[in-house]
């Protein structure tokens, strides 16, 4: 990137709000992928206006626009795989609008997931799509994935609740998609295009979101079992008993040793661990529906099953599956955490294709995941350094997709495919569908400025 | 449409499944709204072959084909304005799998909404949307507009349940979009680009739904209002209340007094009545929240306030809601039923402008909606022999339009742009969004072939 157009970006978004310091450029190569490229330069746009003039100059001097929120994806989505300008919306991070009324909330691209649920705790309202990484993650990052959550199997996910988006196409022009009315069939459905796009096809500057009065009861139990196949069967049984929990999550046996090893919990080490929430409006309803779950785990032969008598006990059952993530990091040098889903009634065949993977490569492979809407989170630890091991994973990771596709899975249930997935994208979707997607790509990106090298959208 | 093409067609589906007796092609002509216009033969194809091989004989031969499903759409969808070839697609209404175990149905797309319920039924579980002709209408008929019903407050619609289609291209190539998984993000999101496309962009041969255990319990309330304002403010009082009702529904004075002259129902004639249900996987569920709404319906002035004792009672209530359809048909010789949705708040003025345009251009408009998502059906009743007053409904139609986006809301909550709605696409839609919508529409069908004339696509 030339002195002239850097100059040009500075004067679009002021001189506090570029920068191509080689520190910075060190930061903005990586996500929470193993994936990096550095950029040529990032700025911080404070308004929609500025984003428009960034990329009608991108489409002037063609170079690469990667849009990014809190750079925690996990597939490389926000990684600049083909150098360019960093777009940190960060800076765009203004909650416009609160209506408990309409049951609406509009917020800039940058608002931090959390910093919204905070905002409507005190209407008694919640906005249901739960990210892990909501503490930091943007919500222009979640509707970029169409990402998903604990809550998913009940509530659905970004793609459930958002309403209307502003969104500045390549060409610099604003697009307004969708309506602040709960219910909206007028045209073609652009908004969820662009939801789960990626970055691909516009930039999100304005996002209005449907939110929910927030089921004030809930109830919490876990159950142990010593064998796979029996916690895979759970989840069909829940939902045969007509229950649908808020949630209902899977740690194995590898996460709950990797626990043990990092920290005090002194977990049982049992092959798995499933954690179930009810919710309601009542505290009869939150009861009734964790006492069938509790049912079906003693059908389906737990071991042992605990039922939290109180908040506080709730939280400490929730302990294990928080802090998973961390400690499987803990492993080894490096981590790939993994996302797939299966047909609700696959998954057992699932988690026994992910233990035989990891046996036959001789890899750690620890797994949690929303049981709930069968999305799995198999997390590969390995060394960076170790070549040899490093083709191992690539292998495994080859051979668990092809078998995953096999079960009628899907390559991500949220966290995107970025260039993590993308060579795998055919494994999954007929030519149509990739020709019709490299397509749409081009009717909206015809230069191909934005987020290239993402989603196999090349050809 | 020459011979040689009808005797290519007979070929495709065979002569049983071919017609193009006047008989038929007078039927064809409409749909539920007042658009009428013949088609030149009609088709009902029983396999996806079938639609693929017509639709490369339309696509070379160059005449339209209209996509139908029972035909009781509103906005004229179905309508074969330029003539051509209706492809009736209740032949194939197959259900392909119910999998509780998976929460998943697949469906041809002639299956009668009603006939997956009663499919569902035995296990406990329901389809949500739940459009008021679901006796009749089909799923295919409800992906094309992205259907609604009085259940959409608290469950979504359409779109929010629709996993996966295949889809035959109008250049007769099949295309799968989506996963039959709950959960996946992978690639861009094809399935709702379809989903209300109203068969524009291609013929849906196959649809995957997601289905929810149904709640067993709910409870019903009526009140009447004495005033429109009133009645307005109730929904969102009720969200801060903290209620999402699973039914919430406004009859309004016009329709009470058509019910009253066509029935011994013997209604009160008050400005309006809602009708409120509450569910549950408890009673408790259900009882402690249509009491919050109760409590909402006294504090907003109602008049009176009936709660339902028992199912029989509940169903009691509902016969004015659901007879007012039946008896609006009867003030007149013709009836529009209009579509709308407004933000909640703004509620209470959209049903001000309703009376006002009613009596500023002197036309009884009877007004009943799904007020849970701001979602209002005023059906203007007139006699569309008399010319004159033709002209004031397509003024007061107009201004109608007019008025309810300027209060933020749009064309069509559920019943879709068709013919009716495309003159008005550009009140709504800024000129980019128009145009992308028109690109997208070249982009699946540069020939035009399929539905052409509807939403406002050929610029």
């Amino acid at each position: 990137m030339d002195e002239k157009i850097k100059q040009a970006l500075r004067d679009i978004v002021g001189p506090d709000n570029f920068t191509d310091k080689l520190i910075d450029m060190v930061s903005y190569a990586s996500d929470a992928s193993e994936h990096r490229h550095r950029p040529d330069a990032a700025a911080w746009p404070t308004t929609a206006q500025q984003v428009s003039d960034i990329l009608r100059l991108a489409n002037q001097e063609r170079f690469p626009v990667i849009p990014r929120g809190a750079g925690t994806g996990l597939c490389g989505l926000a990684v600049p795989a083909q150098g360019g300008l960093v777009l940190d919306m960060a800076r765009m991070n203004r909650i416009l609008k609160i209506s408990i009324d309409d049951r609406v909330a509009v917020v800039e691209p940058g608002v931090v997931y959390a910093t919204l649920q905070q905002a409507l705790e005190p209407h008694g309202f919640f906005y249901p799509p739960d990210p892990a990484s909501g503490k930091v993650c943007t919500l222009g990052g979640n509707v970029a994935t169409n990402a998903g959550g604990v809550k998913g199997a009940k509530y659905g996910t970004t793609k459930d609740y958002v309403l209307a988006l502003q969104v500045v196409l390549p060409d610099g022009r604003t697009l307004n998609t969708g309506s602040e009315c709960i219910k909206s069939v007028s045209g073609y459905d652009l908004t969820h295009l662009f939801v789960g796009s990626e970055g691909t096809l516009g930039v999100v500057t304005k996002i209005a979101l449907k939110i929910n009065p927030k089921p004030p009861y809930s109830a919490t139990a876990l159950a142990t079992f010593e064998s796979l196949e029996d916690a895979g069967r759970v989840v069909s049984r829940v939902l045969k008993a007509g229950v649908l929990p808020s949630v209902l999550e899977i740690v194995d046996r590898l996460t709950l040793v990797a626990i043990n090893e990092n920290t005090d919990l002194n977990l049982p080490e049992v092959d798995a661990i499933l954690l179930a929430e009810t919710d309601g409006y009542t505290a009869e309803e939150a009861a009734q529906q964790i006492a069938k779950v509790i049912e079906v785990f003693k059908a389906c032969n737990a071991s042992s099953v605990r039922e939290a008598a109180s908040a506080e006990e709730a939280k400490a059952l929730w302990t294990a599956r928080k802090s998973s993530y961390a400690v499987s990091t803990r492993i080894n040098n490096n981590l790939i955490v993994e996302d797939l889903a299966v047909p609700i009634s696959r998954l057992a065949d699932a988690l026994g294709v992910i233990s035989e993977i990891g046996r036959k490569y001789n890899l750690k492979i620890p797994t949690v995941g929303h049981v709930g809407d069968g999305n799995l989170h198999p997390a590969i630890s390995f060394d960076g350094t170790n070549a040899e091991e490093v083709a191992r994973v690539h292998k495994a990771s080859a051979e668990l997709f092809e078998r995953i596709i096999g079960l009628g899975g899907t390559l991500t249930g949220e966290h995107g495919i970025g260039l993590a997935k993308a060579p795998y994208m055919g494994l999954e979707h007929d030519a149509v569908s990739l020709e019709i997607m490299a397509r749409l790509k081009r009717l909206f990106d015809p230069n191909n400025i934005l987020n290239p090298g993402k989603m196999a959208l090349e050809g």
